[in-house]
């Protein structure tokens, strides 16, 4: 164990709002077990959303405190993992900028990331800082020269083109990076209240690790049953069922029970939803009690957030201090 | 005097080795000219020339100081002249990523630069960086505030992309930077010592600023003259001739008294070139005298490059605080 906490994690998110459960059973949940086995430092990437929330001025300073409660709420430790923002840690970009010339318009073109936003809005009115997400992507996480990044199986080709840009910089100028690898780990996609698309704020169908007590009664009130039950005693299919899909997610030991009644027709809807809420409400507990403190001292979400933010920038100090050694640009400490 | 001191003028060179009689008239000799007229900034743009040196690592490095003892030879006070090194200025890699964020990819596209280079090498292996050049430029020229770039007259598309993007992110987010202008000054080209092609190291045809005595009369003695002159007496064609093309550029004084004996035969052309090489040593003497200080006492030219970074630096920190305000990022100085 002592080997693994010398190996770092890369992870992170875009500040875009509250943290909802599909954030928690897709990754959260994950950094926080992770950040016991491993020295993980937690990115809010607050650059990209800069032109997007230019009009709502205030909006990206709320979310990224947002963002800093959810993780703390959720479990994450800020004496085990280093919370950061990306926006105030420079070196960041300067390795974007020294990445930006080993790397190929054509490369960037052809990644699935570039591609796809390409063949849905084209080329022509792509940012060029769209356009260099990959770019800035391994700068992210090589700023700390990270060696693992959790991800889904599906975002493996990300994690391989910074695996390109570390090689071809060791290559060029020498070993400083080790090359990230991706820690894969794929949690399923949890479903949405509307039970049929994923779990999503802009879908409106969230159920938030901030919500109180009463809201997540309510919801999962409105949350989509199978349809076949109008009576109490219909005979149910689970299989079909929003509800039924959450206990699985979050009261596992009870789900088959639950899914035996249903299809019997020998528990009502709204007494399985009222065991969901209350299981829900008890897995949210200890979350609303941890966030209650960083709400009532804000300034301690913002401490964080700083100290997170100056050990970040050691850690790229660092890393710096080698860049421009092999790089031969460090003029005047040679 | 005292209002216009309070303008800022960023002008600069990449590090390419050292500089030539074509850098003095054509830049270097305004540059002294306006550092007691302004507050002047200027770049050793090394960053791109990162990718193009890796395999001579220390080349790079000796490049840079070389250009910063030939500005001092030449003139530039480092009293009047902030002289910085792009790549120890971290706030310019800032500001790249942050225009990256407003610029399309389209609008680099139609850039003069980007296009001429596209069309000669396509743009299938154009580095993301080199594609961003005119984004990068936006930020070198902004990073101080400046007022006014001293271009010639074909760079001004070159300024207007940067009054673009600077207008931009006026608009965006607020007023910080001043839509730098371009001052216009057209000097002509000074022409190599084969007669043929404009000055430059690459074609083996320059003087060098700094040339001893005795390599400027050994250059001057091959330099190419009127083909028409073989006998002392032949009658000469000054306005064909390299060494008149110099008389007029070093010894306009006397050079429509040359133009008249060569034109009679009544001046001989090893003659001519004496008068020509008196007439640049004693140009240059002064500057001989200048480097020999900085030449026994290389310490002082890192001294001054390293103050001069500081000053831009603390220029730049000063931007980098009101583009965080008006960005809405200054997270924890509200
Ligand atoms: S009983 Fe529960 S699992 Fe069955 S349909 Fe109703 S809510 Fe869904
Ligand atoms: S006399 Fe002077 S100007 Fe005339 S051809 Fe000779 S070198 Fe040139």
């Amino acid at each position: 164990m002592s080997n693994k906490k010398e190996k770092r994690i890369l992870t992170g998110d875009r500040p875009t709002g509250k943290l909802h459960l599909g954030h928690y059973v897709g990754s959260l949940q994950n950094r926080v077990e992770l950040q016991d086995e491993y020295n993980t430092f937690l990115i809010i990437a607050d650059v990209q959303a800069l032109t997007t929330n230019f009009d709502q001025p205030d909006k990206l300073s709320e979310d990224v405190r947002q963002v800093d409660r959810d993780y703390l709420a959720a479990g994450i430790d800020p004496e085990k993992t280093t919370i950061f923002v990306q926006s105030l840690v420079p070196e960041i970009a300067e390795l974007t900028v020294f990445y930006s010339m080993i790397v190929t318009v054509n490369q960037l073109r052809h990644n699935p990331t570039i591609k796809s936003e390409a063949e849905q809005y084209g080329y022509k009115e792509m940012s060029y800082g769209f356009l260099g997400y990959p770019v800035s992507q391994a700068a992210d996480i090589t700023f700390c020269r990270a060696n693992l990044v959790p991800v889904g199986e599906d975002q493996i080709p990300h994690i391989e083109q910074t695996r390109k840009i570390v090689r071809k910089f060791n290559n060029m100028y020498g070993e400083v990076f080790p090359e990230p690898e991706a820690l894969i780990s794929d949690f399923p996609r949890l479903m949405g209240l509307d039970g049929k698309n994923k779990m999503s704020k802009s879908l409106n169908n969230a159920i938030y690790l901030s919500d109180s007590r009463d809201e997540v009664a309510q919801k999962i009130m409105q949350a989509k049953t199978d349809p076949a039950r109008i009576h109490k005693d219909d005979l149910g299919h689970p299989e079909v069922c929003t509800v039924y899909h959450y206990h699985k997610a979050f009261n596992l030991e009870e789900s088959d029970e639950i899914a035996e009644k249903c299809r019997a027709g020998t528990i009502g809807c709204v007494a399985c939803k009222k065991r969901l809420t209350e299981k829900l409400n008890a897995f949210l507990d200890p979350m609303r009690e941890r966030r209650k403190k960083y709400l009532k001292n804000p300034e301690l979400v913002d401490q964080i957030l700083m100290e997170g933010t100056a050990k970040a920038r050691e850690e790229a100090a660092e890393t710096m201090k080698m860049v421009r050694k092999v790089m031969k640009i460090d003029y005047f400490n040679n």
